[in-house]
């Protein structure tokens, strides 16, 4: 038995999740339903990729993970359900499904789903997303609810910088932010075996630089007025003091910062898609 | 299998909506719990059954619906269970369960619910409400739970203003505002049959006007002084270009108004229980 | 069949809950989880025991209850499974879990859990508890998880203070605020039991002083200069008229104060931790 997860931006005030889960307890009794979140920021198709792809390695394999941040609900935009080794994924074609998708080994077929006349327009998850999800996991085969599509046509988000590189005094990391969690914790597009790759092992001190237009550094911290920070690289908010930063594999395998008993993003002023360069010292 | 749905007030900080599936987990084992919603605004009962009515329908039928607004808990109000053709309601008698009753077919019977001596006196959805919905999905007959009770005698909300009429220069709707969603969609209490019964039909445009004392339009938006503006009749969010207002018929069922990729509420500076006239251009 | 209950801070704009979720299904599937609250306010190790310790009664026997409000994740504090005569608790030696086992009838035996080395440091609700929980209710012997810890030596909240003692008219109510719910009502660390004792008794009129430094009243309510106010000893809301305060054993069976369709907490001014003292008139 596996499970169907859900990740929308349909928020908690409506019933709007309640009615997804009506369906599934009509099409797939039985088959329990995890929520991811349904508090991604409105039509924020990055985050919402990025919480899926963090949560699905964890969800019970075979699973079909439904995915809702559609702002072209009712427009041209495909709706998608595509197999990967380890289970299903969901949604619109907008690129929200593809990092979780890659997650789980790959998209081996996609299709378009087809979409019955008379289908409410604004409400996909609950009329065209959770039922295919429904469908699959009773065991109706992918090529049967639509349209074959070409994995390579599926709609990517614009791939983040994520590299080493060499710097001035030797190597380096060059980073995108990916997405800053709920406690201010700042985890960077870059997998965490990076980290070694430039140099940056437990124990090390590092320089961290936010170049502009990056926000200021607080300044209640060890900055500088060039816009960049020491910091410690450790295993753990443990590995420092309170109230000091530290440079870490964060708990899904991505290079992270943390402000030890604080919120980092806030710290540094890091946003999702602020680029950072960290090298050891 | 059929399952018990919970809609309350209750909040998500607190352990009050845990303390009730402890109870269901307890009475009722096995029976799926859905939980619409647990933030309707406290004391709005308004709110809790508007979500509640369009809610249900995508449940599975049979199931006993809990809803606790209950700003009355504790004084002498009655404390319902209510059976319709597609499942039973339980929940306090001040209006809340009667319009997700009539969706379900209406109510064919009523008792007013029996609370034993030591009940504490002010979490009835854990003591009572919930309690009830268990005996009523493990098969104890509704009349076993309480005293008969008249459903003419339910308490029932005032019914909002939502009808065709003539106006200086065709039919026109007029309607109060139902409810406005998370995404600041804004549901009509006007059905969808309505639209076209006033000759508002996609592709047409349309005019709508928010007679005093509403609030003010945004001043971003194509209104004029007197408090109208000019919008599309559509399908869906996709009928129009981003930015722009459409009115639809919404995905449960009702005339709404919705902006694409905003928040059609506040453009309009419309909230619940506000007057819109919309006439066809 | 019991259920596995969450109790965190770990909110609900990440997956984290999810991943928690994902590993219950995988390792215990079929078993029910119930979350508690993941909304405690981050690090407050106190709300979250309180919340916890209010839950834990409504939930089914033999119950794995998790809670992870955890700041010290990382560091050397002890990782706990404790056994009760009603089920089992799992989560950080930091005083989260005591209050709950005591409900639950004291802790019968206790081990610090064993982290196996490659263990991520960060998220041991997932890696470490979540497990823990998994295992003790699908069988495993307590003593096979961890090695055993001395009941006695685990880490304890500072006591708050509840007590009735002798003032200058006789007995009163001496007690700190334990917590303050959604709504506003303020639970105080005082069992019911004591009202009662201290001649609060239903139908009663009190007076209820604020020592400084505690915040100043409302200057809407009917208090004096010297911060105190008076109020009616009920047994629930309807106890009182609308607007008016009302001291009542609450749900949980703590003596509490609240106001009838308003917010107790901000007509006093009370926050946890802050200490009131009440005395009959």
């Amino acid at each position: 038995m596996s499970c169907v997860s859900l990740t929308t931006d349909y928020g908690l005030v409506d019933g709007f999740v309640a009615a997804c889960h009506g369906v599934l307890l009509r099409l797939a009794p039985g088959v329990p339903i995890v929520d991811v979140t349904h508090l991604v920021p409105r039509g924020d198709v990055r985050r919402g990729s990025a919480v899926l792809a963090a949560t699905v390695p964890h969800l019970p394999s075979g699973a079909a993970h439904v995915a809702v941040v559609d702002p072209g609900v009712g427009t041209g935009r495909r709706a998608l359900a595509v197999r990967t080794p380890a289970g299903f994924l969901v949604g619109p074609d907008n690129g929200l499904l593809v990092p979780g998708a890659e997650v789980l080994g790959g998209v081996l077929a996609a299709v378009d789903l087809t979409v019955p006349a008379g289908t409410p327009a604004t409400f996909h998850g609950r009329d065209v997303f959770v039922p295919a999800a429904a469908a699959l996991l009773t065991g109706r085969p992918l090529d049967t609810l639509g349209t074959p599509v070409d994995p390579e046509s599926l709609v990517r988000l614009p791939a983040l910088l994520a590299r080493v590189s060499a710097g001035p005094g030797g190597t380096r990391l060059e980073s995108e932010v990916l997405l800053v969690d709920t406690f201010g914790n700042v985890a960077l597009a870059a997998p965490a075996e990076l980290l070694a790759e430039a140099g940056l092992r437990p124990g090390a001190r590092a320089r961290l630089t936010c170049p502009p237009p990056s926000r200021a550094l607080d300044p209640g911290d060890p900055g500088d007025p060039l816009g960049s920070v020491e910091l410690a690289v450790g295993v753990t908010f443990g590995s420092v003091r309170p109230g000091e930063l530290v440079l870490y594999a964060d708990s899904s395998g991505l290079a992270a910062v943390a402000r030890r008993d604080g919120d980092a993003a806030r710290a540094l002023g890091l946003a999702p898609g602020d680029r950072v360069v960290i090298a050891p010292l």
